[in-house]
């Protein structure tokens, strides 16, 4: 459906769909937006998307996003090798790091098992995590997916290839969150804390 | 806030920050989503930004998006020129056209009066549309802003100002929705139509 008879800027509401959970209406309101009231912002979008294509890539050991061959964590000879953390993105390696309660090495999918998705094992580059485990004299993997379905089974998956292999798996508690009221807290977590107390 | 250790990534999600809508935890999720399995479509929107950007200016008499110096509908010698209708946004316009039911030409608002956005009757270009009035032998002025509080002051304030020059205005008739059921139709609308009844 043509949205206005200007095609550089139906090209744009096009262009703008892509971005996930944007659909037309919203596509509509930014290419507005950006071109009525914030053509600064229009620029400063194309060219960090330009910076970025051309600059990041991932790290060749841990597939976090990195400018180098490297990431700063894994040129950091001061951390722990022996502890492995497996999370699904970026943002939940940052999160890990501003708990300052780890010191070890992380894994990151970019993404989680999502059949539906068509993402798979493979997507996933647990082929790449497997042999990692082997050769950097890894101890311990921390599964830190997410505690949905989807990251459960990814998790589950993971653990499940580790073992066969002789690795120590372990994931991160599960419970109640820090600060809450019993009364509030879902039955499912309250179980888990209850059936994991210590 | 940093969300990573790596420059052009943090650039990338502040500059997505700029759409409208558009939190840090989308932000994240697009700047992700595109570097991780969309390149190409991060590609087609920073040429779509850069294209529309250069390409993309205001109709200089109805102040719509177009290419050229006029839309095609100003430079469409059929359409009727002693009617003009007032919208907010290109959108607006192009779901008038999808109607069918109106000849005449537009003027786009680009925008509502909002004051708590810093929107005032200038950067809707309310003088220039008296001038237009004025010039172009315009006989009625139809008021086709948005049935919300701003579109009705918006409607108000440029009803006001063409009322004081003698200007033959009309608004958009308010009423119960083709193909609904009175029974889900808000009062406010069933009390309009009841007094607009004909």
């Amino acid at each position: 459906m043509a949205t206005s008879d200007v095609h550089p800027l139906d090209d744009l509401i096009q262009a703008l769909r892509r971005l996930p959970g944007v659909g037309i209406k919203s596509a509509q309101r930014m290419a507005y937006q950006l071109l009525q009231r914030d053509r600064e912002g229009a620029q400063q979008i194309a060219r960090a998307l330009d910076t970025a294509l051309e600059a990041v890539q991932h790290c060749e050991q841990c597939h976090t996003f990195t400018v180098g061959r490297l990431c700063a964590i894994c040129q950091d000879e001061s951390r722990d090798t022996a502890r492995l953390c497996v999370v699904e993105t970026p943002a939940d390696l940052a999160a890990m790091e501003r708990t300052g309660a780890y010191q070890g090495r992380y894994y990151v999918l970019m993404g989680r098992l999502s059949p539906l998705d068509g993402i798979g094992p493979r997507d996933l580059g647990l082929p790449e995590l497997l042999e990692r485990t082997a050769q950097d004299g890894v101890q311990e993997v921390i599964l830190a997916t997410s505690f949905t379905a989807e990251g459960e089974a990814t998790a589950h998956a993971i653990s499940e290839a580790l073992k066969s292999r002789g690795v120590h798996v372990t994931r991160l508690a599960r419970g109640v969150p820090v600060g809450s009221e019993l009364e509030y807290v879902d039955l499912g977590t309250i179980a888990h804390a209850l059936s994991d107390r210590r």
